[in-house]
């Protein structure tokens, strides 16, 4: 099947940009010094493709992340980078942990007590290093540690994500920020223990040689978003949402893809050569550019998400596809939900 | 069970909200005055409701919203109120014809052909009434319906979505601008024929008087959001994503809710008597406003969506909750996807 034989709105993955993503970024952060980040994707077909180039651990926004990846065998190290309170999920993690080795982030008295409680073994301090969403104030995190080694539990070390930082695009200014947000991880971590110091994403990879940082859990390198290319990182796009044009004027063009598509948090898509006007529920209008032929109704088009996580997070499945078109693998976008 | 014991994100429904807003709405258009948009909700458990306050057609907005209610047997006239040329999806509306009555929008010959060559018995021409996207210009809708006759087809009629009129907040101008875009449909109806003249939204959905429509669109009116809350009409918020929080500390509080539980287009969500900073892939943080104490790490906190129709595109139920917070039942979202 060719993808212009596919229905859209449809997610369309080029494979060679897939594995060259990958791989450049094995060459830089090589096996567990990556932990990529499934949250970007929820596919687990992509992070099959990612314990091939040698990565076996796994970062995850979700128990269901987990549970998937568990469950089908891919990596075998996961770290639930996320604070979760719901006993009835925790257990769901614990009970995994006898065929996987599971470590859950706790920042928390309360969210200690919910990971003790249902039976986790494995925890890691998550720590706040300036963005303001989870993680402890780093004088505090040795003593969580504590109660949590008093408790019981094994304490594999800190993490600190660094999100504030991901889009700052003068580099000299983005190292010297980072560096001082992995001071106080660094901090955390000598008063904490454990042999694992995570941080880092897509917009930080290359930002913490001279750290203590000893593993990065990037995740949308492997697919790329617009607002990431902004960045200059050696990642292409290798993702699109295709959509099929079913109206067209003189003036402007309408495809069927839309807010119910693509993740809109960071603006309107993209699309080669068009200008895009606005999107509806259902829609995007879009004109072309001078010196580009319109689209004619039927024509394909691909579209470029501004954000590449809560794009993949509304489709149901991945169409892999080789430098000729062609579908050469379906991969569910299985680890969708909570 | 209480919707306190429910995990997180979870969308809530208030179900004599839900039922105060179907009746508004129903005594200002009774019956078939209304054909209830599924777009904004996809969960024919909606529907059903609607169909118990006397509505019996539909407006949907992809054949699978149509195919999903015609098979559940919830109503009985469906418009697909969008041009689709995928001829594997129209198909499957030309079977389904056999059960209900399906009427299929059109605004091109590709669309008329990709109709007609499915066996699709009635379609209806889309008239674009100002704003840019699909929808024929009215000077040629006439040729369009002949064109439709001469292949056999019945033309019903004409809708015109003016939804560029939605959000306008001065009801003066607005009601001149629904009157200037219905005049234009008018005259494409006078050309075209049919019984059917069809327009409007939530957002003017008693603008109508004095024109020739004879059924408005509406469906946002029955769950609404933060954005047509501030147009000040009879509907109240009957929808929320319930969070739990993860991480609280002096200065900011973290839910479990996010991007990926939100439709984004429209800015950020609401919390009552807090201050929402931003959201991420799976957190909002916000502060608590002056006055209002600051949530603890498992409380549940109530968020309303800016744009409720890529919200519930996120979900896959919702929950129907009493005046007590118990759940009195569950409905699937069964009408998502393509």
């Amino acid at each position: 099947m060719h993808i212009y034989d596919l229905p859209t709105p449809a997610v369309v993955i080029d494979v060679a940009a897939l594995h060259k993503n990958i791989a450049a970024m094995a060459e830089i952060h090589p096996g567990r010094r990556l932990r990529p980040h499934v949250k970007a994707h929820k596919c687990s077909g992509i992070s099959a493709q990612q314990v091939a180039h040698g990565h076996t651990s796994f970062t995850c926004a979700t128990p269901k992340e987990i549970l998937g990846l568990a469950a089908a065998g891919i990596g075998e190290d996961f770290l639930l980078a996320n604070e979760v309170v719901d006993p009835y999920r925790l257990s769901l993690l614990a009970q995994a942990q006898e065929d996987a080795l599971i470590t859950v982030a706790i920042d928390s008295p309360e969210t200690l007590s919910a990971a003790h409680k249902a039976g986790i073994k494995n925890v890691l301090i998550d720590v706040n290093v300036g963005l303001p969403r989870c993680g402890i104030q780093p004088a505090r995190a040795g003593a969580l540690a504590d109660t949590a080694r008093q408790k019981g539990l094994t304490v594999r070390g800190v993490m600190g994500y660094e999100g504030h930082l991901m889009m700052e695009t003068d580099r000299a200014t983005k190292k010297a920020k980072v560096h001082e947000a992995m001071a106080l991880l660094a901090a955390a971590h000598n008063d904490v223990g454990g042999n694992i110091v995570s941080a880092g994403g897509t917009g930080t990879f290359d930002m913490f040689s001279g750290t203590t940082v000893n593993e990065v859990q990037a995740g949308s390198y492997v697919l790329m978003d617009s607002q990431y290319q902004q960045l200059g990182h050696p990642f292409v796009q290798a993702m699109w949402v295709m959509g099929t044009v079913i109206s067209a004027n003189e003036k402007w063009s309408v495809i069927d893809v839309g807010l119910k598509s693509l993740g809109m948090d960071h603006g309107n898509p993209s699309i080669t050569d068009h200008n895009v006007w606005f999107c509806s529920d259902e829609h995007i209008t879009f004109s072309s550019n001078e010196g580009t032929p319109s689209p004619r109704v039927g024509d394909r088009v691909f579209v470029t998400p501004a954000h590449i996580d809560p794009t993949m997070a509304l489709h149901e499945v991945a169409y892999v596809a080789n430098e000729y078109g062609d579908v050469i693998d379906e991969w569910p976008i299985d680890l969708r939900g909570w």
